[in-house]
């Protein structure tokens, strides 16, 4: 079958130090600590076979997500630009809806001809966090497109815990073409879900919601926020397209941050102002760049507000705490989709129609031009990119 | 000025024991227990003056409460059927907005102009459960229409702490008429925003709602679900033109429970089948019938799910304990609508147009005509009948 | 090996419908509507050996928990009383621990001679609630000791995931011994806790608490009141000895609810006295009699107060909304002990001797003498009966 | 009557721009931008009288703060070094008990003779947050001790609103001296207690606890921990008197950080290895500084583990947010100790003796010595130093 295939040399960097589970298991944690020269091509592999406990399933929908281009893309020095996760050579691809098309002896809950997508997070279920309902924290972790083979490919073998139907999806749309797109996308608003409505416990409606970035995640915010009762939602992207995007699905007020500063507003006194002193019940850090998101969202914080933060950045960033003590306010952290209801409700919300995610697809490719995919999303402006066979 | 005054003869029942503040304050707990041959005339009282701290409000709007009816209705034997807190002679009237005309010299946060609503209920500030921010469960509770006077009426004296402004609603109505109107029923859906979001904690968007009575508390309890990320919301109500509201609200379903039980329909397994079944994240009891509602409830509560009882009713209702315990589910018991930031979030959501109450109005009268007000609400085939100068 | 055997014809009562997975599993949700004629016998049987991803665990000390009493004692038609999931013939035993002896070859995060505590709920880890973190609402449940060989035998083949290391608690104790008994008191602490801190959510430091029971739920419950910040503890128990054992693990008033009622006290006004008109924070129901004890819990709610319901009992409870209502109250529901950090937060309560199980252990019996600690349980006299090889 | 007058000249420094509020009020939000010269000295003023709603209550015992100290110090320049809001001259002292001597006309709900303590915070009730139960963000603040005339003086007037009574407490220590010692210490227990509780939701019980800094709060902090079912308490504190308080409050481990970093101790591996690799599921901060402490929070979180932040320090705090993402955890911030039940439930700890405050008073001070008692505590090594009449 068709793959896209990523391979790179196993070269880890003089002063980057493997732990004990990274020699052992080739998973590296800090990819560009390690990875050497990455390559990224379509070729022929053999098709997969379940075991008996897991499922085949032929892929009908694979987005690509940024890491996707970080993989493809090479720091000045030859490694790969992926911070995360990975173990190569391996198939990328975790965005993905398909139709199991067979099943292992030990299966029971999925049949052939179902349709589902899939949890990019191979949580172990065996570990203390996994014990304790919390599989984003698995100490065990495998990743589908990262450390496991993924879905730029005709198929993919995986467990049925992973998996997911997305019936109602299909069913809501009168389309299975829009309903596997959808249904691909459910993964990138799990994330979002996650950080908003899990780690971050929610918000009571009627709150205002700023967003900070509009890239898929932080469109699945605009959605969420927009489905789930803020008042008035600002997004703050720099890209026009996104903007648009942002606008689609239920932004209030889109701004372009880097313009704003430009023009010397004071970002801050502007929600204010539009919130009339209210400010912000949740903001959300979907754009990995906390050093310059905090100070508007502290400035901004109504009393109670929560900071989510989704983006992820090595750095340390400064916080300014005494104004999150003197709103009663709080900074919840979050990685991952799995567990706590996430997919299903996701699911739900797409099914009912109350997040309507089709929009922000803005270009579709073929398997066979998947390279070409991920060099198209390289450019940052679309909403997402969909690979289908 | 004109006002709707309520007045009974002071006969406590044989059997029932007032005490200590009852006999001190005058204010009966349990009106239907205490006041005998209630009457209700439009009379010519006296404009109301306000005090150093208080404000005087030329009313624009009244909404029509149950309750209301209830005060106006007699018992076989004479007595009120009113069964709650009330002091007689009162005007009566409680879902309110209007304009602020005069200020005390003490009042700095309100000045003559300004639009606002009002809360029902006058918390005291000082018990013990107003100081832990619990002012619905205060222990010297006045209420405005119940034991001081209320809205229907041309003006109407009260303290700054219960009015929240409403500029946001009139300018996204563009309309001070309509304004107005929405604005009168913010009360109401703050009972049902206090049930589910606050005493009921909310839900995780993407779970299934179910809504027993489509009065006005649960017509508002639908809109709620709708802005909040319900994702199918189920509604049984037995009269036609609030099942009819109830759609509009933005119910998926709507039931008349009277008609599926002559037809053998069993209930809950049917809520089952059309949740695939998962079941009801939350249902709220709106409808006041609970030992009715509580088996449907009970069969298909989600995991988790939760149960929100807003309804009264003075009986015991008998409970399957047990369900709710293999559920891991949840009781929330809910009265009032002060405190918790409700009334602000749900004055933000009508004015984000995110919770749309204006259809639900389906009859005005004039002051004038506050009676056949109350008549006409009595034929309980309306949503909200509106009174207005 | 010996083992305590149990078993009985398979033979349901015409009127009860068996469902399709109970035909297909012999798994009786309902035992007493199943299984006739129980017989329990100490026989010996052939050493059990662990599966490649499971564990041979060496039994160390095994509790008597009231449903083993149940499983024993008969109905006057002569099927079991035990009302729950089992599937006959089974070794019974449930609350225990051991050390491990013998690895499958998949397993890797134990080892031969570690010690432990085990759930009784064999969790799928697969099905939709497990996966969203809610193991006790498992749909695929097997329960060792029910409907997998339990603990009143030599030894017991699980998986690992239902296992956790009690070094803390041994070292605590300095004794292996003591150290194994309070091991075997885990899982009840565990029900407790779920009912208390999961479930119910817990209540803020200082509240008064109240539970109802004290067999060893009700006196775990004691015990977790007082390590967890209960200002005033009641409990109520008609059993003197489970009283004075109830005042050992920490309560402040013991009372006989059956002579208070027989002296005509008002429980409810009496508990109001005696924590000033605050009322209870929680109130745990632990003794299965939940229609006696809901009219306390509901004149004694504090404000925003807690109902626990941990005892289980078949019929509904008549319960007085208006006063959940009133109180800004509600009512949690709780079966079960797995998931959720549960068994490892019990163990490190233990282990920092906050929570000492120890005192209520009033019998011990060798695994020979087995069907005698089952007798002497159902006298009810005692706080834990132990069973060890 | 005798009391400790704090005075200094009105001088804003020509950088500090003074708001609107600043200017009309003289009350300085930041104390060390506007007071100059600051003067402290026992003086004699005119014995306070009630107002219609307020309370005259004789002090009984008044704690020293390290604000108090603050007020007395100096910078280089002359200022005052107290940060915060604050108008002088004003007779300071806010952690104090004392008997109701006199009642205004309007006061019910208090008598003379009454046993009190007080809230330092002045909240106003009727502002946005106060409405919304969030007194400790009021928008119109007033503070005991710093903008209102204290306790280290005869006697205060205040509303009864801030008074709780304390007569289980004094009964508790079957004395009055040591009771009103301990109910002077309420109030910065419920600092604690707001951080650790309210704010931060509290944790489950048998979580691990590490308290950052042993100065009242944090010995609070320890002592809370301790009465909640924290498992193992770690406190670090470079003071030697300090560390040994915080063992006497319940700590398990007491460490000096600065000895540690000497020492080349790796203390968040150290945490780790004391926690069998489970990190704290709560860190305190009340040290102030937490540019230093993070990084050993960051390290040791546990799954879902909180950080409270109650210590205050103006300068931002790099945060390595990444860490606290991978451990789904938040941080909480928190000042104040008004509402939520907050004073009541520390009460009702301290009746039941679940709390002893009492070892932490280090020293004792006649009114007459006041002076010498804030001299006293600028040395840093007691626990409390109290002031009594």
């Amino acid at each position: 079958m068709k793959a896209l295939w990523l391979d790179a040399e196993w070269n880890p960097r003089p002063e980057y130090k493997l732990n004990k589970r990274e020699r052992e298991t080739k998973r590296a944690y800090r990819g560009n600590q390690v990875y050497f020269n990455p390559k990224l091509e379509l070729r022929e592999i053999p098709k997969p076979e379940p075991g008996p406990g897991e499922v085949l399933i032929k892929v009908k929908a694979c987005g690509v997500c940024g890491s996707d281009v970080h993989f493809y893309e090479k720091e000045p020095d030859g490694y790969t630009m992926y911070p995360g996760h990975c173990k190569l050579p391996v198939v990328i691809g975790h965005e993905w809806s398909g139709v199991v098309e067979e099943i292992g002896a030990e299966v029971r809950d999925l049949a052939p001809g179902d349709r589902v997508c899939v949890e990019e997070m191979a949580w172990c279920g065996v570990c203390t966090p996994c014990r304790a309902g919390m599989p984003n924290q698995c100490l065990d972790l495998e990743e589908i497109g990262f450390t496991m083979n993924g879905a730029f490919a005709e198929y993919v073998v995986t467990q049925p815990k992973y998996c997911w139907k997305i019936d109602g999806i299909i069913e809501a749309y009168g389309d299975e073409e829009k309903g596997f797109e959808v249904g691909a996308m459910v993964e990138p608003c799990s994330v979002a879900y996650n950080g908003m409505f899990v780690r971050g416990g929610g918000f009571q409606p009627g709150g205002h919601m700023a967003i900070f970035g509009a890239g898929p995640i932080g469109l699945a915010a605009v959605g969420l926020a927009r489905a789930s009762g803020a008042a008035k939602i600002f997004c703050f992207e720099p890209i026009p397209e996104r903007r648009e995007l942002a606008k689609k699905m239920g932004a209030d007020y889109v701004f372009d941050p880097v313009q704003l500063q430009k023009e010397g507003t004071d970002i801050g006194e502007m929600i204010m102002d539009l919130t009339d002193g209210v400010g912000i019940a949740m903001g959300v850090e979907a754009a990995g760049v906390s050093p310059q998101t905090y100070p508007i969202m502290e400035e901004t914080l109504a009393i109670k507000g929560k900071i989510v933060q989704i983006g992820m950045g090595g750095e340390r960033t400064p916080v300014l705490l005494v104004r999150v003590q003197y709103q009663g306010a709080s900074i919840h952290g979050a990685v991952g989709h799995s567990g706590h209801d996430i997919f299903p409700s996701v699911i739900r919300l797409m099914a009912a129609k109350r997040l309507d995610m089709l929009p922000i697809v803005t270009a579709r490719f073929p398997l066979d031009q998947a390279l070409e995919a991920i060099l198209r999303t390289s450019e940052r402006r679309d909403g997402k990119v969909m690979v289908k066979p």
